[in-house]
């Protein structure tokens, strides 16, 4: 198992060198929850149906943040991405939204980062649109779903 | 109870107007979890006593993205923040690192969204320096712990 | 009438002192139109009834460029916006989608500047959008509509 | 003819899938004027040729902002360009100014939302630097010129 | 004389708490330099006079660093500022040019870093347009002029 | 030797055409130092041995800004860097901290950009850090040590 890799023979933080690592087709998905209130829930699944659509907005800053990964992790290389989506599902038991975001690549690293951070900050702005009706939302199961290309292979949470 | 305030009469996406609210200190508290492999655990713990500091970076990560809230969340207002902090702490039963993350302003907007992303963007640095040990980390009980300051008094989160 | 304001006396170009200006509400409106072929303008007008809602996307730009307007304008101040709002109307006989944009600061600088960048923007979004269609789409009549707060009093457009 | 590209069978917004397309040598040109009061127009005019220059300006604000176009437009794909160039013409009849922005790439998407958002940047950037001696200023006929590489093939507007 | 203030009381980076520091007028100004080779220095000099104006292009990038302070310095708090400026000096017998940036503020934190940044950002514009005539330039001389405004009072260097 | 690149024959300022330049694997290294009394130069040094890490976070500032380069110096190419790190050495003669800035990218452009932008941020950042105990710090000897790659081929600095 490999040690901490962002760090030199002295323990200093470094953007890993990443020029010999092959230009291959990457991809990665990521997906992230927030659960709210009954009523809240309710209104953020009305709205995606009809007007006030607190998702669409989501989605947008989603796939703009997933695009300035590399200016939010210090140590994140800049990738030109090829394709992001984000997605929704309604989890009514729960009372939970469910985010996916999906990116690809075509380059030397991987875009596990750019996933997740499109989910975190999909999931921060339906926070911030519903918090005058719910403080007490929680956003959680934030994981990488599945990742390929590269040399260390494909990988699926076995999670999900 | 309010209805989502993000959106006017014809269901339509605003930044609301906050031109009339007063200008008071504000203060919010927000916190969230990473949980990995032991193995990876250890090497973060053990880092950010001597060399390899991986907590130290994603400090510094996570005040950045703090101040950068507004231009990350759609609807979000620019706010002067007076004051940030990130804490870490080590829960060795779940090999898991919480992350806090506090804030403070004077001014007329409250700053839930900006301790909220200072603990999101912290949470995924920690991911990005540790994904070479454990693709397998889950971030999550992202929520907000107290707030005050301003029209709508003290919250303080009940699960905590 | 006053001289060119963004030059010292030998003609180097100044972000100018703004420090003894009082601090006001202030507002400005402005607007501008995207032209297209009937068949894209259509498709626009019924995405936004329905789903593919372009004017959606082009909503949430407007407002996020326009608080970032300092960062794109190289003299313009800095300034915490209170509101904003994108509008879109139909012209139908035109083939034509007009956006308005309208911003309100408690500062000492006027916002005409982040009204009219939430123009730009939002139409560029739009351009963007739809350019599979229509790649001869012209945009235009872009100015400000009104101004209100400070000094130099309200101004309104007489061509509106 | 296409429809709109920018969604998905559910109509929802997504940063369409590049990745099949081929690396090829791009260039856009897009262009876009600003009428202003005579007096105005001939304090801009004379300024670019002795001090006070209000186009040296707008220039680089222009070229910087063609460079960050995908942080301003949501769907817009990241591209690294390898030219870019600004260019004023002065229409004394009309006492207008023309913007030209080229702009090149190496890369899997066109530029001309690069070209376009680099003249919308730098009328804006005009209006500010001009808007103490006159408000009314209107900015138009922002369009684009030609376009060239890539599977569409050459575009030239024929309205130019 | 004070500690290392950025820092708690268990070593951790903090964004020091300034809210309740008293909102005052401050400023403050910084230089530095830029040595060059002898035909290096003659081409910007006479550019700026005529056309080929490095010095132009080098103010617009140091004016709108200074805005962006506090998004590149980890630790430093966002700051409206009121004016900035930047001056070139010619030193003929070093061939050297000083770059001196003035900023401004109404606010509760001081603008040094604000000016520092102003000054090394148009030296590196200086350098990079300069780049390939000579290589082998030096910036230096980088400090704070002087400082005025907020609790710590007036500060002149001694070495200016 | 040539001329001043960034502008056209008309002198008005570009960013360069890079496109037929060849995609090599290229590197630049640069330093810079930062001179402080002595008191606050132990404090650093002593801080970087044990907790109140001034140095963990400018490295942190240096890499993030080397990332953003394009983004502050207007003519700069966007690039894709593939390795960045950032290196301190302790001049105790001279009560002097040093900086030393190594980039990689596999592209058609140099990065010495890269790595004078990531020294500059690095140091204004530890002069931040260290601004409460000593307001008379100075930086300087800025500069570039190494590049290769590139048609221009190998360049050592001869005063270092």
């Amino acid at each position: 198992m490999p040690d901490l890799t962002h760090f030199d023979a002295r323990g200093n933080a470094v953007m890993v060198d990443v020029s010999q690592k092959a230009k291959t087709e990457r991809r990665a998905v990521a997906t992230g929850q927030i659960r709210m209130c009954c009523e809240c829930y309710q209104a953020v699944r009305q709205g995606s149906a009809q007007k006030g659509d607190v998702l669409g907005v989501a989605r947008v800053a989603g796939i703009m943040a997933a695009k300035r990964t590399d200016s939010l992790i210090p140590l994140c290389h800049p990738v030109q991405i090829t394709q992001a989506s984000i997605d929704f599902d309604f989890l009514d038991q729960a009372c939970s939204i469910a985010v996916t975001c999906a990116v690809n690549t075509s380059g030397v690293t991987g875009v596990e980062m750019e996933a997740l951070t499109g989910v975190s900050i999909a999931l921060l702005t339906i926070y911030d649109m519903c918090k005058a009706m719910d403080k007490g939302m929680e956003m959680g199961r934030i994981l990488l779903v599945e990742k390929s290309g590269g040399k260390s292979g494909t990988y699926h949470c076995k999670r999900i």
